[in-house]
């Protein structure tokens, strides 16, 4: 039992999504956005084990380092041009520049990111081995998590002072 | 063992691909063209278990009638406009005309197409929870196989006489 | 949640089934008959994977080309001789006629079939690593869907006039 | 890596097998006897997650209790009639007589037997979800392991003393 | 839906259990306790694929020959000194003493035991790739299953006689 | 093929390892090691899906916000007492202090930590469903990746200046 209903009655729209056909806003932060397409919006991905999200990024736009807990993901650069990145268990860094119409894969679980260090905008459509992949985005979930995590762990972690921590944590505090 | 290495030495370029960027020449029978983006392009998909096809489609061109034995495919529209469809084992046809921006999925193992009755061209980019789907296009499978499926075996399950049967062969010989 | 209850109170008879141990009336349009033995009819195989189907063939019966979306299939012989034949996703067929006590194995997901082409009967037990493999059966699925597949995708799909396709879907229709 | 080659060039040979067309010989201890159709016989299964076996039993045979590590079982009867039974983790056992052509699970890893009470041979087909399901008959893994289970834990497991261990024992020696 | 519940609300202690930090009670037959920590204690275990047990042994206590159906187990040895074995699939035993600190597997389905010979109790904390493993103790699976397992399967099974079967039963009897 | 040998003779020390009995030695950086025993030192436990790990804290010792790409971690504490805490994909921060003997779970893929903040050296047994995990240190993974992840990514990512990144990267630099 996952959370999600296995319909009785389908219907062709079950197996429909229009909601990645407009560019998302990217008037945030990190000037870029994550619009999703999983069983969450779709229902008749459900038990299917694949699910596409959408990613639009402003000028200099940034889609922060982050993880996915439960999929491979695998990138088409719709618009634009990216620089995209995965850190291995290791500690090694992979990355390049890909542009429109270009493919890169990020492995299971790794942290990875992508950057526009162009001069318009960019867009890709990723796609995941999980019908709902989950997303952990290594700022917002180490400097804004409820309850916190507390200074001392982040000072720690970081190897900054308690003063640098509660500085990054305003930073991402809900405005 | 799956045939595909474990490489020793990984570059960026091994998770990287630019084959999908450029439309597929679409000037063959069916009038469209798939592209593949799997492990046999990507060396760094081995064991990841996804990967992206292209496929174009020219004005009344035709995906025609296929199963993938190995996954689900979800389709988001690059240009155009397609009618998509694909058929339960309980034999409904879940059918739609899905538009640039738009997704549609196809559940794992079942038969579907995609077809253009659009005056423009059309393609799309698709998705699979497997780093090699596989594809089984039905009117070769059964009437291109080498050796031939024997005439009174199509003759029996298209309920048609074996004339027919070897029209519909010679259709499908390369020429 | 795959649809199949949990039962809180087995008993011997939940893991047991008498529904295979006659033949299978096969006066029918293909002169055969599949009787499935999997979940739907013993709950207790409910996530364990495994399933068997009874097929018996008059003579000249055929079991028309199909596809299992979601399992392997291992046929044994139990009575006649059958020419059997699978299509790989390169476009081989592998066949081969195999007698009583015989065994001969369907890859997953893979269009196959089995034709009786002797004067007597035939039948054979089959397994299939899933409790639910399901069916797709080609010539139905595609000119006997509800709502229908369109001639003009059947047409171009076999390349074939749309009256052939009309002449294949009549054949189809319930009578 | 599974230690089982994926050949380049495969022949219909390498999915058929003819080895389980004739009774297998039963004039031994138990009066019955297994004769596997799995990957070490028919090549084309690797990977493929099925397999079959033959069981063959003497009037009075037993197929003693044993598992299958990997895999659930389920039994067609050929001829004869068995006495067949699991034992659940909870220490229920499920048993039930079956007949020819009546069909009985045993679910995945749990000890069970098959049990010839009648006057004349019987014999089953049996599936499994596995290329390679492994068997451990639990008379002979205990008393008749090479190096042998010391007779204390033996003695202890089954509360009798160490002679009626070393009786047991010499009845499974090698003759 | 494998019968525990999706919570809604999780708290930290549903991802919490204390119930290994005692010795458990080993004043009984076989001079050991098993004390499982599983999805049925720790509710936030549900669909993540791992488990811990603990087992205790008095001098001499036995964890009697057993199986887990469903899963592998790693054992690291907590306190003591213990005999550990299983034995594989083709007869062969292996086995070793194993001390404080030291580690040994059981691989999935396979029978194996553990003998603690010193003259202080010994512990280990076990884990399981499965969030309920469960267990089969062949002895009380066989000579002590309700309804019983008949004496002339178990006296073949043996090689013994019926009295001999009737002995072991009594023991395994409740009191 | 998973990179590690299947071999043909297995011993019982395939099965052993003795690494995990001494602590380890904490007088680094953080104040903890971990020490792996998975299937890079125990050969035995190629394919069987479980490993453990041994962590040691000294006195303040932190085991850094981290993820496992392929693992649920269970832990037990063998010495001392702990905070310790993960993070879901919706933000939440789930912790507790645990005590010797206690449990604690942390779910796939999932960012979490464990913090010493007792004053004598403490010590926990985790076991993955994982024969290798793999394991992302958060901070090690971001600002001391060799080639480096850029600092305008970082600064971006955590919101504070290239300098505040740079003064990160010298305390993570080796030395």
């Amino acid at each position: 039992m996952n959370g999600y209903a296995c319909k009785e009655n389908f219907t062709a729209d079950d197996f429909f999504f229009a909601g990645l056909s407009k560019p998302g806003l990217t008037n945030n932060t990190f000037g870029s956005l994550v619009t999703g397409a999983n069983v969450q919006k779709i229902p008749g991905l459900n038990t299917l084990g694949v699910s596409f999200s959408r990613i639009d990024y402003a000028p200099g736009g940034l889609n922060p380092p982050h993880t996915h807990p439960r999929a491979t993901e695998i990138a088409f650069v719709l618009d634009g041009e990216l620089e995209v990145g995965f850190i291995t268990t290791t500690g090694t860094l992979y990355s390049k520049t890909v542009k429109k119409g270009e493919i890169f894969v990020f492995p299971k679980g790794l942290v990875h990111f992508q950057k526009n260090n162009g001069k318009v905008p960019a867009a890709v459509i990723v796609a995941f081995n999980s019908q709902l992949p989950g997303t952990q985005s290594i700022g917002a979930t180490l400097f804004a998590a409820v309850p916190p995590v507390p200074d001392y762990v982040l000072s720690q972690a970081f190897q900054i002072g308690t003063k640098d921590v509660q500085k990054i944590k305003s930073r991402f505090a809900p405005k």
